[in-house]
């Protein structure tokens, strides 16, 4: 398993190859009713008639669920995937039961840190796409990677 | 219950009184275990030894948490709680097994829809704090909320 740490990556390094979850209605719904119960991610009829026009996860769940596939993928950070903040959170489309998602990752920017040698900050964009390959996340975040340290 | 039409809504406007969320330590590993797993938010020692110095909640957890106090709190925009995206969502500091949160909301903007006379933007800062009133997580998002129509 190949780890990265700060002085492995440059902007433009993609990271694709992303195992695929699918949304289960059920899972779907009772995130909803734990984190998010509104009627629009829980009850059918509910859904049609509200602006999403059918179930929809809630994006807290699209979130978690993206978050894990980033997990599982190629991306491997030294240090974990430790996000310090995000510039950017976005759902541009529902995510629908039966959906099957999967993400992609680029690097935007590296910096190493001034006050801390040991470290720096990686912005990392991580676009989810359901099996029409539409985007139904984008996120902009900023990651603590650990430098790779002379011994 | 009142429920809140754009036209309701004035940057400055605060809703708090926020129910509050234990934050239980197996529930915190569950979740990690399913949407973040990463040893920190897993293994104590494992935690011990990382960034976090110890057992820490998932961000996505404390952002699920959140949005459940945010659902239950005063803030009931017309057509339910709808998130088109974030322009910031940060976590200062870790959450940890036994904290209680609970979050305070305050409006900063409000933006009727030129193409849409029947919606518009609102821009909320949510805040999240521990029992020692430690911001855990802070949030801006822009929410799609529902004018008053005249009939």
């Amino acid at each position: 398993m190949d780890l990265y740490y700060l002085d492995d990556l440059v902007p433009g390094q993609r990271f694709g190859g992303s195992a695929r979850i699918r949304v289960e209605e059920q899972r779907s719904k009772t995130f909803a009713s734990e984190f998010d119960p509104q009627p629009f991610h829980m009850d059918e009829d509910a859904a049609r008639a509200s602006i999403f026009r059918g179930l929809a996860a809630s994006g807290w769940h699209t979130a978690a669920m993206t978050m894990r596939l980033l997990v599982d993928s190629e991306f491997k950070p030294a240090g974990g995937i430790v996000g310090a903040g995000f510039d950017e959170l976005r759902w541009p489309l529902p995510v629908r039961p039966g959906d099957e998602l999967r993400v992609e990752s680029e690097v935007l920017e590296v910096r190493p840190s001034k006050s801390r040698p040991e470290q720096g900050l990686v912005k990392l964009r991580t676009t989810t796409l359901n099996q029409g390959e539409q985007v139904v996340q984008v996120s902009v975040g900023n990651l603590v990677v650990p430098r790779r340290l002379e011994r």
